[in-house]
């Protein structure tokens, strides 16, 4: 099983550099399914039903989202009808909408997707080690092919994680800082890790916003609002991992970058 | 000009792959000059007279430090005399010892060596955008040829860093998350920027630490005391960035992983 | 019914302070129960078994704890057995030692002490609303009679937490800050309520430390290990609070402090 | 000479409540300088110029600020010519309009009102020791009276300032966690010092906020806007400071509340 995960689109730059580049990916890969971070795709925070409708109709199969998933509203009017909408699992238990893992079909296996949210230097959650645990003992009844978009700040937590389900899940990807990292590797025990996929979206801004903005709040800690960079050059993240079809394990795991540095290549 | 930089060394497995590979990069790349972040360089936290100089003996021009500058208390005994340690910039202004940044002499040319803390989830400091202006304008009095670790959290207090002083410095490379960065680049204005040149120590620990201690940690939020993990395979990162020797402008950043996975190859 | 409670000992001299003034205060009102907050009280980091027995003996009917818990390393030597010591309730469930509640007899009612953790700028636990519910209601099912120290950074979480469990427990008791507040009083439906009881030990200390530590430490941001102010003058913080015998409502709660500025009086 | 301080003015309840009390309390205590906090006033974010002449009309002669400084954007339409209005001495120097200190005449003498914010959780700012310490030393050449509203979130730094600067200023009262503590004292060379003097506004919000939304907001940590409680019962949190005339050293200081459990009395 091969798997296509796109990093935290960025508004309309990121759908747009989504819609002309994950048809020619999934072309050149054939992945059998594909994943995509969406929780900065409308406006740079959170996403709405017609962005959500979007990138699926580029070709996603899953969304992801991350600590965003609540900063635009219109996400209530759909969360709780969206079947390929998760949410990190370990938003406070019983008391927020919206599903925290998924599973899809895929010829004759099932994959299941999971997303979480990390603890250190961000909102308060539920423990993602302790809800992780229980869930995947769950999946593992049904299916040994489980993906895990891990939305984190530090390195220390993610590579905790990884290491903590290596052998258990089939890959650990984090998501979050919008910055690709450049330690892809397979764990002993078969686990794909990557510390962070990085974003999609514009790649002259900072994490996907323009850049003024962003550096005049360094200079004077001023409240400023943060816009998406829409109209320069565009960046897409992503990786590509394949899955020991008997085992789930992974075999290996590709980073892929496409902007002005790295053009896209057939 | 072409400089090496070696990120944070940890304890002695770092210490010995710096001392196995520092020699064999110099011999490949022909650096003109060699920064290696030592933060970590004695037992994971900070760094002791014997290290320093084992690190300047492996062939480093220069040590650069971080958050972890005061955590070995052997360091009050010879930063004072320590001519090629630079400590962040930044730290408290005229109330802590050591230099916040140093200049090389190489060929004709000089190299200046700036160290700078994030403020972004870490302790409190002084303005690195405010202080490394002040240094930074007075630098160029006397060179064109700059480099910057910025010692920081986020990618987004990197970016912006790299994006404001584009044009003003050679290079901003960020290091602390320990992590190698997969967005080497050149800013438009010719600034080589890296958000994190990642570790070099152990390659199967969590940030360079003894993995149970870390996972034990996140599981139960009980004290525990992080070691290095000292006896298992090694990894060394690192980037190479070549400098046009009229103007001070980076043309080139390559990222070096050295590990299991990415074995050296002459 | 009527409770003592006497917020964090720091240290000997916290120790020496209740020693000196609890069979007073005892004298003075005659509570059925007294509570106290140990966990600065073994040189101001956590509790060792001799400390905890010394609070007892000095009339602790309940030893309440915090985020220092585990700081002293031979609290697992005793934890276990202590059937009078609780540490929050919210700590990574089922992954450490010790219990987050206990119940104490008083003539024919029986008192619950819980004892829980916030979570705003403070190590990640477990949802301290959600325990605290299940507990709740799992308590209220044999008694009325439920006092919480709820061991917290912030007035916001404090304050929250007091006004969502009001009338459904007899009281809200923070403690952390070492700081008493003047905020004291009875919300609408019953539940006496005081933001911080404040701290037993050192009165010319900072926090119950050494100034001078305390003081460098802002100044240089460099390391200090900060010590008990042991050999000045004293301070001690306690709150009483009356509760219905019949319905477990507060009718009164009244803040204490005893130090040179507010001697005691008998 | 003697001062009243009053704090943290929250939105149009906190109005009201100084509109009412302000002109009792200071024909009880007559005092020679009123100074108020305004940083929550409109709308319990920021200040606009409507709500700073009001306060100023209620009879304060200083209006002090904090964190939510630039809550409001309408501030950048008057601040520069605000001459009654100190935000904040340690925000980015040079980069941020308004002053941080104003002095202002009583009888034959000066009363200088400095504010500064602390760095211990909360944004990054330039150091509040190392900026007090150059404007104290300034000031001292003109006047012994000065007041200091520190406002920071934990007691140790609040502590920390006050005792570092005993006996060269006449004041430290904190601001910012919107509860009063009750650790009004004199320090042994002078200086009057409250960790923080409370809030002004509603009585039965949490922090002066709907009790609901933040409740909820505890609850399943997704975002809501809070509002200010505008509509039930109010308190009022001040102090008042007596200083030596000759000496500008403090001689007593006095905490007030007005509120249901509080009422006010001549
Ligand atoms: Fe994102
Ligand atoms: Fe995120
Ligand atoms: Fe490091
Ligand atoms: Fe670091
Ligand atoms: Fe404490
Ligand atoms: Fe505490
Ligand atoms: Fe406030
Ligand atoms: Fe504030």
């Amino acid at each position: 099983m091969r798997i296509l995960f796109v990093g935290d689109v960025m508004g309309n730059a990121g759908q747009e550099v989504l819609e002309e580049y994950l048809p020619k990916l999934k072309h050149l890969y054939h992945p059998q399914a594909t994943i995509v971070n969406g929780e900065n795709a409308t406006k740079g925070r959170g996403i709405n039903e017609k962005v959500y409708k979007r990138i699926l109709s580029c070709g996603a199969d899953v969304v992801t989202m991350g600590n965003h998933t609540w900063d635009n509203a219109e996400i209530t009017d759909f969360i709780q009808s969206a079947k390929k909408l998760v949410r990190p699992a370990n938003f406070s238990a019983g008391q927020v909408p919206g599903i925290g893992y998924t599973t899809i079909k895929i010829n004759q296996q099932r994959l299941a997707v999971l997303n979480l949210q990390g603890r250190v230097f961000m909102s308060p959650s539920d423990d993602p080690f302790a809800v992780a645990k229980d869930i995947i003992s769950e999946l593992k009844k049904q299916t040994n092919f489980i993906f895990v978009d891990f939305h984190a700040e530090t390195t220390s937590e993610k590579a905790a994680f990884s290491w903590y389900f290596d052998g258990q899940v089939s890959a650990v990807v984090g998501t979050h800082t919008h910055v690709q990292t450049n330690d892809a590797r397979i764990l002993p025990q078969g686990t794909a890790f990557l510390s962070d996929v990085g974003m999609t979206g514009p790649y002259d801004g900072i994490i996907g916003m323009k850049r003024q903005n962003v550096i005049t709040r360094f200079l004077n800690q001023m409240p400023t609002r943060f816009e998406v960079d829409e109209n320069g050059r565009r960046n897409l993240s992503a990786c590509v991992i394949d899955i020991n079809d008997e085992t789930g394990k992974a075999k290996k795991i590709k980073t892929i970058q496409i902007n002005a540095d790295h053009p896209f290549m057939q």
